[in-house]
């Protein structure tokens, strides 16, 4: 069981900034994310695109914010369970929260904290009938680790920026990279498709166009995949395989949180945001993108400070007793919970003669 | 008279972003500061300390955020009447706004955004009974422009930053400092006070320790200043100078702000923090440290959605009959009244052969 105070449902900016006004307060946070990597939509959407309303940056590219936001909050030691889908809340009798995923990791926590965006993503799948029987058996939707695919032989499916960079990034890893696509044409950043160009002049890609997986063969796992081309049946092959698989976009599914009796309201969950962002469930949180309200704006900016405001609220909870007196971060400094302590430098007092 | 859309008061780090998120809007805005710089207090009282809850800034200088903000709202090319104090606010009929400031500066406006912190700076004053006659008349209260004192001799007193620092300054363009303090210990950045010693070793400021003004005299000008040492009549002496300038601290005054018809709670202006940030005179919206609400937090991102939130408001009351569709900067880019137009490289559509 993994005990924390304040339990982030969702790693997007929201959760990541929430685990930093957490720690100026003293508590300490766990995040949770479906995503096998921190940032959210930015990260998984659009990492390498500039964001121009960040305030006080001109221009950022989303990738790099996650990176800086991952770099605020080091000293708050945050940890992480990624990969994994929240899919319970139980509400204990002493007004705690037991969290759990689609792979049965329990956390325990104080307060529950959703960050959840627009929902944990899903992978759009390709209709194969017999696909789901070889989920974790070869084929998988997301790249988790690529080490996996180590001296491995891998096919990629589609045509967008995601089949195009990781069919780049494993041409160096795996023994075997074939990117299918059923157009001629990719979509994506300039520079990703001439990279996979290269990468296929080189002999480190197989490319097979326009094309697509019709089948899936093996025993207990993933063997072969029967390949369609020009969309002529008569046309059909087979390539042998370790791994398949399919990158055509994931959407975001609000899910199983929409089943944890929390006030629902144009597919986000309805907050006081008079007051600190609590949803009908008292102890549990809605921030960011996940939320609705009156006026409601879905940017990051505005998770930012709802995360804040959160933070304060979830204070109370955790300490009815104690009176928070807040000091700004550039009078107090920032202490981290890894003994680490940033300060601006103090004034002299200092005659001269 | 100045006309703009969303006239705002007080050129702080909520001020300034206003700007910004009203340029997404294509509304046209105009600060009015007190002070002759932008950037309120970050500027004013810790130019050069680190911020370290600015979300996706690990650590950032208080000067570097203000003139990041500036350079994020340029292409919104605002106006700004710096060095004057918005003093009175009238409704015309038609729904508009006059604000007239304490140098008769008038500025007509949709809408009005207060965003005035913890009020206008009002310098604190030496006890000296004359100092009045000669404000304007060579005794100033902050440097509103160096160029002011080309040539000239200046007396500057006080024992902190701001009086180190403009010492070092002026140093370089008036014909004589002398800086005056009634201690001989100074308290500031070791950087500056290391630096007025080199100066005056340089005979470039000439240093009085320990010693107060305690006369003016002058003709219909300041002539000459009469200096106590030692905290001794017996010493005194008088030296002649074109400029007195005391810099004892500059502490924020609500002031006229307090006379406009607002409902005021702990020194600062209630709004409805569940819709739009407005205050009770529809049209006049209060964001930043000058606004009060149930759980309300002084910081600078609290302030950046707030001005975010405002200004969807103040685009519905400017243009009741249009429906705003938002658009990601991302996706849609910046779009500058100067023309300039900042976006995301746009995804190819490409085959590869
Ligand atoms: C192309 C594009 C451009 C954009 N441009 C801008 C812009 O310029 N400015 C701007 O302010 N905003 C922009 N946005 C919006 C911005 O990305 C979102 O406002 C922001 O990501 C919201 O942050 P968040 O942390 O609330 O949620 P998200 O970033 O969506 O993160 C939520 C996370 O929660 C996880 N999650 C959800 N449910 C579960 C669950 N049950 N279990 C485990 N994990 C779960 C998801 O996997 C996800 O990682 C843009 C969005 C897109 C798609
Ligand atoms: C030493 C110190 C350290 C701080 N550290 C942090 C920190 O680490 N993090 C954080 O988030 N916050 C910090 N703060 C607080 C932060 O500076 C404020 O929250 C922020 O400045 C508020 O911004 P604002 O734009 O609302 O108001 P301000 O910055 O106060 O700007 C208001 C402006 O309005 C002008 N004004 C007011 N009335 C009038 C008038 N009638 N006419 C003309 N002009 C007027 C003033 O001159 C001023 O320039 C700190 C503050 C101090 C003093």
């Amino acid at each position: 069981m993994i005990e924390t105070d304040i339990l982030i449902i969702g790693a997007g900016p929201t959760g990541l900034f929430t685990v930093f006004e957490a720690g100026l307060l003293k508590l300490k946070c766990h995040l949770i994310d479906g995503l096998p990597q921190p940032g959210g939509q930015l990260a998984e959407l659009y990492p390498k695109k500039p964001i121009y309303d960040i305030p006080g940056y001109p221009e950022v590219l989303a990738g790099d914010l996650v990176d800086n936001l991952m770099e605020q909050i080091k000293p708050f030691e945050p940890g992480f369970t990624l990969g994994e889908r929240a899919q319970d809340l139980e509400k204990l009798d002493d007004g705690t929260f037991i969290v759990t995923t689609d792979e049965g990791t329990k956390h325990h926590a104080k307060v529950v904290a959703i960050a959840g965006g627009l929902g944990s993503f899903e992978p759009r799948k390709p209709p194969i009938s017999n696909l789901a029987d070889y989920e974790k058996k070869g084929v998988s939707y997301m790249v988790k680790n690529p080490e996996d695919y180590r001296d491995q032989s891998v096919v990629i499916a589609g045509g967008g920026d995601s089949a195009l960079d990781w069919s780049i990034y494993l041409a160096d890893i795996a023994s075997e990279v074939t990117l299918i696509h059923r157009r001629n044409e990719f979509r994506g950043a300039l520079e990703s498709v001439d990279r996979v160009k290269e990468l296929k002049d080189l002999g480190k890609i197989k490319l097979i166009t326009p094309a697509e997986v019709v089948g899936i063969e093996g025993e207990s796992q993933l063997e072969s995949l029967v390949i369609r081309k020009n969309n002529n049946p008569e046309e059909d092959f087979k390539i042998e395989t370790d791994h398949f698989i399919p990158l055509f976009g994931l959407s975001p599914k609000l899910g199983p949180i929409s089943k944890w009796g929390l006030e629902i309201e144009k597919n986000a969950i309805k907050v006081d945001n008079s007051l600190d962002y609590q949803t009908n469930v008292p102890g549990v949180y809605a921030i960011g993108d996940v939320n609705t309200y009156p006026g409601k704006l879905k940017l990051i900016l505005c998770g930012f400070h709802e995360a804040t405001m959160m933070c304060q609220s979830a204070y109370q909870r955790i300490f009815p007793d104690k009176r928070y007196v807040m000091k700004y971060t550039t009078v107090g400094g920032v202490t981290g919970f890894d003994g680490s302590k940033k300060e601006a430098p103090k004034a002299v007092v200092k005659a001269i003669d």
